[in-house]
């Protein structure tokens, strides 16, 4: 095992610094985040630090850095509250990821991934994407460690290829072909273990 | 695509909604957070939300629900301000899994994991994990919303598979082995598809 101190982490170059930090947490969840401008121009961008905040009410969190690229995206939502979020599948992960480029006006557009608009709601959804939800801005808190802002929306609707709801409402990441990222631009699709049943103190556990 | 409504997704049944809401945001890291209690008890718990909240200085952040039993963690990084994170690896899900049983002493011996101390660092760490993060705590912030707590920890040290380090500081998941979660309780490992270079406007995205 090799060990990294702080004091070596924070000594390292920079985008080593970059590279290895991002990559400590594991996978990371990946959906692009639709939203609209006050003035009607739609924007895509990729974000993979999205955390489950609660199931009653259902409630999604997703962090925001302060000063990059990705500010269009909180300023749309700050102005009109709403978003969506879109998984990825293996299908079109690169479009996805050129959504990260500086484009001037719509990212739909410029990688080619076709915008649409469902049940009246305002932000657009990504057309392809076989799970789509459609979040209210509830609340932005800003961490004082940093200066990243966490947004938190309550879902006000989900769309998702019907094969993958299990009767008990579980949602399978690999029938829908989720993909994950691992640091800042490694991609995977998940190969399954196992599903477990839940765990007992003294009891074997067992496979559902 | 099935469509469900935020009313549709409230009346349905808790074990449902718990189920599907906790799928929705997709792959998700996985974690075995180590801490000790006051009196010198250890403590080992599984953990998803987690995410990435800034590399310079290095700082993780963990959401963490009010009144479930993951609470002796919480409890625990509050009294001491040390706690580690741990990858948790196929060779070794399913014990990791039995730790979110409620066990009466330490979770290290319940399910058969070694406990190993590091550096003088005082949380505990799982020996068998091939990516071990050293942390204090930097701040709580509790969320308005739903009353979750938001823990950002600094990292202090890392242990890391050596073979896994690239020279630019990247760390292969798959070289570690590392499992991802989805909803509650299904494992995967990942299977990558590629690494991608850094996205600009109207250049094609390539491989690394």
């Amino acid at each position: 095992m090799k060990h990294f101190s702080k004091s070596a982490i924070l000594a390292a170059e920079k985008s080593f610094r970059r590279d290895f930090v991002n990559s400590l947490t594991g996978y990371k969840s990946l959906n692009l985040i639709g939203t609209i401008s006050d003035v009607g121009v739609s924007n895509l961008a990729p974000f993979s630090q999205i955390i489950h905040v609660g199931a009653s009410p259902p409630l999604i969190g997703i962090l925001f850095r302060p000063h990059t690229v990705e500010r269009h995206t909180l300023e749309n939502i700050q102005k009109t509250s709403y978003f969506t979020l879109n998984h990825v599948t293996a299908s079109f992960y690169k479009e996805a990821h050129h959504c990260s480029a500086r484009w001037e006006g719509s990212e739909f557009q410029a990688v080619g991934l076709e915008e649409e608009y469902l049940e009246g709601f305002p932000a657009p959804f990504v057309k392809r994407s076989p799970l789509k939800i459609a979040c209210e801005l509830q609340e932005i808190q800003t961490l004082k460690c940093n200066g990243t802002e966490l947004v938190v929306g309550s879902v006000e609707h989900v769309f998702v290829q019907e094969s993958a709801v299990g009767q008990d409402g579980f949602i399978s990441l690999s029938e829908l072909g989720t993909v994950s990222v691992s640091g800042l631009d490694e991609y995977h699709v998940g190969s399954r273990l196992a599903r477990l049943n839940y765990a007992k103190p003294g009891l074997p556990v067992t496979e559902m």
